[in-house]
């Protein structure tokens, strides 16, 4: 079943392929979708993203690694280290418009807390910015126990620079709060983070 | 033959081994080192940066991918899409003092100029954040043809949100000037670029 969201038409459009470099079958979505199969594809190769920002999903039902897709061709899918089968659209974006490059964006609406253990206690750390290590930036380790996201939406990533596992983590799904690693996302097996940034639009 | 150089000894840390997990043969380098088989290293799966900001390269002589190691713990160097054999510290980070994570790091200090077109002409745009997608931001395309880094490094990635190859430019190597994209990365086959962020310590 496909659920569509007319409420933000208009403002998301991402375009897959089922080959490399923008060949082969090709599909237009302007809202969320569960589940490419339905529309004919055994796995997507490459995407346009032309606007929005977007989630995609390795399997149906929002299910294993998380990717965050942002404006811009993506010519291998290769390139995340899996495939893709389901897209949702992230609806922080509605409230940010596109700004042009110069003079740079103001993030100030993302903020979030960390905490060093689950359920919100232990070290705290409040983050308003990018962080490409926070190690780097004085937490105290590898890991991040809970979290709580005040506003906007975030990506937290396993590794230092922003790579591996994604966690997606946005102020209106589960109200703000993952208070246990098993809460970042359906492929999470440990608190390891090390990277966190904003999303913008 | 390995260059060491002293000036900087002590503000750079990282701990490679030879299997994931922090396992098998392990070395420390505190300075630059331009081929770890001297070290009895075949490659390097795993690896620990405990202070300064890192570049990996694919080959020896600093050529080949070329990946941005700040501080923290990767446990399996796959995730990076490649294996390292080289690596060099980044000088830059010598006047970047670590920050704690709260109030956030003020990063006015890193400034670029890229341009549509080769030798610094075409449409221009000013950079001093980060960029998960230039598109999004108001970017004319998904290529830069050239660019000048005033101050600071940043680390330009074939996709957006900071996937795919990646360039690290800095203000202390070619005068900061990278006139055409073979000047961007001995790896680099297009001008191929569509996020960029800044390096921080």
């Amino acid at each position: 079943m496909t659920h569509h969201c007319t409420k933000f038409s208009g403002h998301w459009k991402i375009i897959v392929y089922d080959e490399e470099c923008f060949q082969g079958r090709r599909h237009e979505f302007t809202s969320e979708c569960c589940n490419v199969m339905e529309f004919g594809f055994e796995t997507v190769r490459s995407l346009r993203v032309e606007s929005g920002a977007w989630v995609g999903y390795e399997h149906a039902s929002y299910q294993g690694q998380q990717f965050i897709l942002e404006r811009g061709e993506y010519p291998q899918c290769d390139a995340f280290g899996g495939t893709l089968s389901v897209f949702i659209f992230l609806p922080l974006s509605l409230s940010l418009p596109l700004t042009p490059i110069h003079p740079p964006q103001n993030h100030r609406e993302c903020r979030m807390t960390i905490f060093e253990r689950e359920n919100f206690i232990g070290r705290k750390g409040e983050l308003s910015d990018d962080y490409p290590s926070l190690q780097a930036m004085g937490w105290c380790n590898n890991e991040v126990g809970s979290l709580r996201v005040q506003s906007g939406a975030f990506v937290c990533y396993q590794y230092p620079g922003y790579r591996g596992y994604q966690y997606i983590m946005e102020c209106d799904r589960h109200c703000g709060e993952y208070k246990h690693f098993r809460e970042f996302g359906s492929h999470c097996q440990t608190p390891q983070i090390q990277s966190i940034r904003r999303i913008q639009q």
